[in-house]
């Protein structure tokens, strides 16, 4: 069988790839996300998979986005990033590219490409958590990827971890990725940072005092020198990421959970202090069989490599 | 095709069926579980069984039994009820009634009862609640049952709603169970008695001031009979239900979410308030296409209904 | 005995009266908060204070500011809205005006006029919550005014209701008054009309749709001709004023507790479920004398009248 | 001025003693609770108090009993341990011993105790934290004992920590005393080694597995020992307590916050990460004057010693 395009449409970038019946990246290209123009990005996308398509026999193209995707995998019903609502992306796509489409929400491709040659390839059951900004999720169950009903499954970042918690973009409070996120990780350390605390002193000496320039990356290479404050904010995070999946666990029972995401660059310093939590926090711990958790191992690819296996399978 | 038995064993009776292809129940035995004694329950389901197959074709035997049962429906992992631990269920009763079984847990047989013959008869994807003492429940995905990857998925019940909550018996905190069940309700009509809250006045009459004589049935009786605080504290039950049904809801996506199990009998009394607090705390709740959130339909006979079929798609 | 002048420094207006020994406002004078350089803003009050000082005997003036005051009651600490951080503010009025300055915290000097001539005009031990944009309050102990070891005494609106909750302006979490508050209760509001709940429609209508246009006093205008959602919302805010001022019974024991603010002018539409939750959350209240919940009666000149009579009781 | 003579009833013992005027202990006395029995434990303070009499020129009682007091200081409202009921004890003790005598909460008297002899004799305003089985608390405010409208104030172990939180015997859920407790530490390591955690093996073998034989001194002297899962379990009780300290900072603004009971014998094991907790969780930290957390010093006898204080400052 021939290959097959896989394209993940991020909030900044968009990553279009050939990639092959074993999830070898064949070909690639990288392409910024032009503004937030929907008719432009799928332009740019559809220029791409042609340029592609004239050295690669593509058989079908796969669109990881991120955003609720219906259940026919064809249109977009809100992408906040994008600005997207409603929009008839496999329907326009095809229009433009004469190949089978298949949409995907960019997390629920990410697991997919986990599943089928990544962290997952020696389960049937697993669960996804992508630590970035937010918090990504995609199920699979039996060897099938969860889509839901509607096609809004494994919206897991919008778990409520705290009643009357911390406001959250969409419209709720206290959902989970606003404790074991990216975002989380900079608000935390710029509170500490603004508060005085003096363990934050080496972290504050980074950016001059403007807690504005903090970023995640940093207070996850500050961890890896032994800053002691920055080891504990990571912690701190990884903590409310084990109490998750623990409530998680009771309800889809994975064998697996993959970590991936930027955030999980941290290494053992967010997934310790996760695993730790993660048992902690189990119902019927004794009697309860136990998943493992496990770093992704696809990286950014993962969503890309997924979308494309999508199109293979639709 | 013929006719398989369907069994519930519940903590304190146990419900055994002739039930055929269509979810109809053939012929029935009820008995009283036998105290806690593993064997003397397995003897007295086998006994009923090879009753029942005297006068009827019996193809196949489902038990769902409370509990965590193993992903190969053979064994009972824990049943926190029948002291049951890595109970070899279905070897003991194949051996006793010459006859295929699997085994379930009674909640997932109780959703998969609803939806092959009940309130889910006309979805794929559906979510059961059914509010009891505590809180159990059922999960299907396109037309399958959600059994996870060690056979535990859908414990619902041990969702964490309050990090630092209510102590759980599953060793845990803050568990949905705590306060969306009829543990909850009875435990909160306690306090209101105990509190010598006025409005809690016709309630305490009713036990005369005894409140270890409270029970769920009797605060429905009453919210019925239009007692505010009745109705108040069985609102108070529904607004956590809601709330939880939101919560999973941004997980699994289910188009139909049916409310089972004893609680429920309270009707629009729960259902209304936990309908409301359902949509007050959806995430993104403009773009999610929404769950509907309906009553169960076949009351007790539901686990029992749903084991016998299991059998028959064994 | 001969008069003083109470000034109350808000964030948009300064009010500045003659008040006698009754805490009776003989003269008054009303200016905008000029902008919010704290050098204007005490030239203005001082102009104000001459001028009154013609036709009036003036003793002594008392100042209620939004903020931190040092314990000997010269200083601003730290006041949010006019950004005066370590400001000597006593002194600089003192130069200006030929008077003795006592200066307070508004909320503090809000409770000091309620216990003297309001609310608490017939106890010794009174809390005052005043509940406008956010939660202010002051505490009487024993007939004397707690102002703390340092001065800021009182900050209830900072006593944290939930853990991991909802940011505050102080930098922390899940505090009181993001909850029991007019910013609370516009934000449910505005959360409401923007996921279309159905019974807030006649809210949206109000504004176009316009969610930014809601404010406090519409919520209470609406809830007043008997808008259910709007009735709703107002109750919810009360019931977790009700469920704060419990928590603070607990620690400092009051027999009054009076009620101010913006928000207050909602009356029993607040306070009912207030004192139902204030009752339901008690800690051992059928052993615990209780406190009363009322309104409090000065409205916008309680910090005025209080701060007067402070500068007369110095 | 001569001599008085302070009593503190205890839970399980009584300990009386001849105090002077400078908080020394001249001479003293200990019995066991005569179990419950309201009667003979007046009897036997009574008797202990004569016998001290015959040698110290007592001029007055001072009482300190665990329950609430009333606003008089002469009748128990309410003692949980030893089942009074508005029981009269000044004046039943009064009539047998034939001196006067004042009674005060415990906790009331350890804070008084320890402010004017102990860890607060160089501040005016001080908060005592009691930190033993439960939170017991006294606060100080310029000078005087605050003892509320009704005199039972500073009942600090139920300001609610965590709404819907862990169930309290004083009826209500998520009180300090379920998080910050020597009750709390216990429950939280039996858990740890129920849900048979690795780390806390050591903490299991101490007990031979049996989880009820755990005592708080045990977790104490283990983690003095340098045993991780320990050192972390009172960390954490450590962290609820300073959390708790900063909320009641905010309201009652204390110069010096001292930690006294039981579970504070754990020293920096305890109090370091109290006091990083409570400077994270302090509002407007940066504006605002901080309190020093330090160690209470009188120990036991801080009860007796501010009881026997308290009878001087009738």
């Amino acid at each position: 069988m021939g290959v097959t395009v896989g394209v993940d449409i991020g909030g900044t970038k968009i990553a279009v790839a050939v990639v092959d019946e074993d999830g070898l990246v064949v070909a690639q290209d990288r392409l910024k996300t032009p503004a937030t123009d929907p008719t432009l990005i799928v332009d740019a996308v559809a220029e791409s998979i042609q340029e592609l398509k004239r050295d690669h026999a593509v058989e079908a193209v796969g669109v990881g986005a991120a955003g609720f995707v219906d259940a026919a995998r064809r249109t977009v019903l809100f992408a906040p990033n994008i600005k997207w609502v409603d929009e008839p992306l496999a329907d326009r796509l095809e229009a433009l590219v004469d190949l089978p489409v298949v949409i995907e929400n960019d997390a629920n491709a990410a697991a997919w490409g986990e599943f089928r040659f990544g962290a997952g390839a020696d389960v049937d059951d697993m669960l996804l958590v992508t630590v970035g900004t937010g918090i990504g999720g995609g199920i699979i169950h039996g060897g099938r990827l969860d889509r839901g009903a509607f096609g809004v499954a494994g919206e897991i970042g919008h778990l409520r971890m705290v009643p009357a918690g911390i406001r959250c973009g969409c419209g709720q409070y206290g959902c989970w990725e606003q404790y074991a996120s990216g975002r989380a990780l900079v608000r935390e350390t710029r509170d500490r940072i603004r508060a005085k605390v003096d363990l934050a002193q080496p972290l504050a000496a980074l950016v001059d005092g403007d807690v504005s320039q903090i970023t995640g990356q940093m207070v996850t290479e500050q961890a890896q020198k032994g800053d002691p404050m920055a080891i504990d904010l990571i912690a701190d995070v990884g903590r409310w990421l084990g109490e998750g999946i623990a409530s998680l666990a009771a309800v889809i029972d994975p064998s697996l959970v993959a970590i991936g995401g930027g955030v999980a660059k941290a290494g053992d310093l967010l997934l310790e202090p996760a695993r730790a939590a993660f048992l902690r926090s189990l119902s019927a711990p004794v009697f309860r069989p136990q998943a493992e958790l496990r770093p992704a191992s696809l990286g950014n690819d993962a969503g890309m490599i997924g979308a494309a296996d999508l199109a293979r399978a639709r």
